[in-house]
């Protein structure tokens, strides 16, 4: 058996910088992806739209068959003219962290208010907001890891009733009350799913560094969520990996007073992983819509990127044989030039699907 | 500032067999306790008297100054003659483990049914049941590891229906439910408290192996009910440390398929580590009930073993002034004779209480 998926987009991923970046940003292509939408959170983070430009110049250096939409990094230093500047130069979106909620987000946003004029810029000129919807903990109010979610969602409320024209987009969404809270919002808000969080409980991260990711992987009943907006086609969900690769050692080895990294490596692997996902839950019919038709059409990448209109990457994905599941195993790490190496998701694992044609 | 503990009595603890045993056994002592409540889950676990006597010579081999109290490993093996018979040998209690949930579990229970002969049995000659309360998880059913505890609890109010007057310990509690659970049944039934229940929540061991144990912490709230019940000086409510050694390599490094070992290790710390967690939420007067008088009035430790009525272990503890706080650091790890190291809880951090006088 076999499937086809055209332009297949991956709505969030991190692509590093560095040697990591030489390792990981070709593996966008060799997961079966045309299109990567690039997150900010370098070191420093992309705040100018020279940055995001000198930052896409260098990904096309290394990997020139992937179109790269570019972000900005929501922080103080952002203002309406920019806002302007970035749009006229091809930048898509800006993304907003909490602040010290995940990697490289200390330098994140506290309060949305103070950003209202840069919202009202993006909104004029359709740009798309990025948003990582979690609330930092905090033990007094009961806020944790796994209710970080749920306690964001009055936030994208309170931005979807204010700019109501403004494209946003929750990111990388895990719990069955934020798939609720998008369904209910209007055309203007779209939400990405990853393939770890269709894959993964919170059981699967009790004692599993390799596993943990923010947001964390919430209760089966969650997954479920997940699972059946993707089952019902409904056009405002995509897919965005937040494939984000660390050094192993960062994932395995840490002090006892702090966490390891979060974050879950999946590029590689991404279009026969999503796919065996889907498949797992009777949403094989959906994969198109899920990782490249809702997604473009909700981000204009037509109207973007004329370019990609035609001619552009149409993958076969074949179904495995049993037999030869052990043969079709996940590589067990990935190094960089520098010596990194990066343990990806489902390592040495058998995978259903894999790539034939592209 | 000093406090006098007498008799401190650790009423969960894993001392392990072989070379592990040596290293951790004793470290009770060292860590201000005079009673140990041993568990059976051993490889294999002490399903027998002869093996639970056999395993408490070994205990008093290794370390003759303290008290072992003896358990049995409740499995199909154990009839109602075995119960008598342990009762006559001087055990005191028959552990429970659901099949599957932690450490050396496999041969745990599915249902209580088929075991209420050996209850009958226990009541009948006033033997104490250990409950470790969760359920496997379940994701069909949205049961997972932090409902786990809270969905058990119906299993604990049946018990206690059907036999009124057995005494029942639910160990290691870690939510708000469970504490309210256990208040709302006779006085026949007690509840055990570790330390690191008191420290840690969810997001302490998000991402970090070290401090993921079975149950895993709670949520923030579910810890302040735990602290609320020791504040309040409840007399069913006392100290099992559930102290449980592994070697490192078992906690931060494990294959993507499965969990790092589950276990906490506070056994050399214990009694420092309870004062200073007691201490920070304003129980300092407590402690003497939390940790000693307690537990040994619930398991009736004065009628099982009048040696221990006079002359034991009286602990001072005096308060470590701040400039010496950097000297008083728990240490790195533990190394066993065969070189297995454990590294134990708050390992390197300086703690604010130190025995002075044992």
């Amino acid at each position: 058996m076999t499937i086809s998926v055209s332009s297949a987009a991956d709505f969030h991923v991190h692509l590093r910088q560095g040697p990591m970046s030489s390792l990981v940003t070709p593996h966008v292509r060799e997961g079966g992806f045309s299109l990567a939408y690039v997150m900010p959170n370098l070191k420093p983070p992309i705040t100018t739209t020279e940055q995001a430009l000198a930052y896409k110049h260098d990904l096309e250096k290394i990997d020139p068959r992937v179109h790269y939409l570019m972000t900005l990094y929501l922080s103080p230093e952002l203002t309406p003219d920019e806002i302007r500047k970035a749009k006229k130069a091809g930048i898509v979106g800006v993304k907003s962290y909490p602040r010290g909620v995940t990697t490289n987000s200390d330098g994140g946003i506290e309060s949305y208010e103070v950003y209202y004029p840069v919202f009202e810029a993006m909104q004029e000129v359709d740009m798309v907001l990025n948003l990582h919807g979690e609330v930092p903990s905090d033990a007094s109010a009961n806020v944790h890891v796994l209710n970080a979610e749920p306690t964001f969602l009055p936030h994208l409320f309170a931005l979807h009733a204010a700019f109501p024209r403004l494209r946003i987009v929750l990111e990388h969404a895990t719990t069955r009350a934020a798939i609720e809270a998008v369904k209910s919002c209007a055309s203007t808000v779209g939400c990405t799913i990853t393939p770890h969080h269709l894959a993964l409980t919170v059981d699967d991260w009790a004692g599993q560094a390799l596993n943990f990711c923010k947001p964390v992987a919430k209760y089966p009943d969650d997954r479920q969520a997940l699972r059946q907006v993707i089952k019902d086609g409904h056009p405002r969900f995509f897919l965005g990996s937040d494939s984000a690769p660390h050094p192993s050692h960062a994932k395995t080895t840490c002090a006892t007073d702090h966490g390891c990294a979060a974050g879950i490596y999946t590029s590689p692997i991404l279009l026969p992983l999503v796919t065996e996902l889907l498949d797992s839950f009777g949403a094989l019919d959906k994969v198109e819509g899920f990782v490249s038709r809702f997604g473009r059409e909700f981000y204009k990448v037509d109207k973007l990127a004329p370019a990609l209109r035609d001619g552009d990457l149409a993958v076969v994905l074949q179904q495995v044989p049993p037999e030869r599941l052990q043969d079709n195993r996940v590589p067990e790490r990935y190094v960089s030039a520098d010596g990194q190496d990066v343990i990806p998701f489902w390592a040495g694992r058998g995978i259903r699907w894999e790539i034939v044609k592209q």
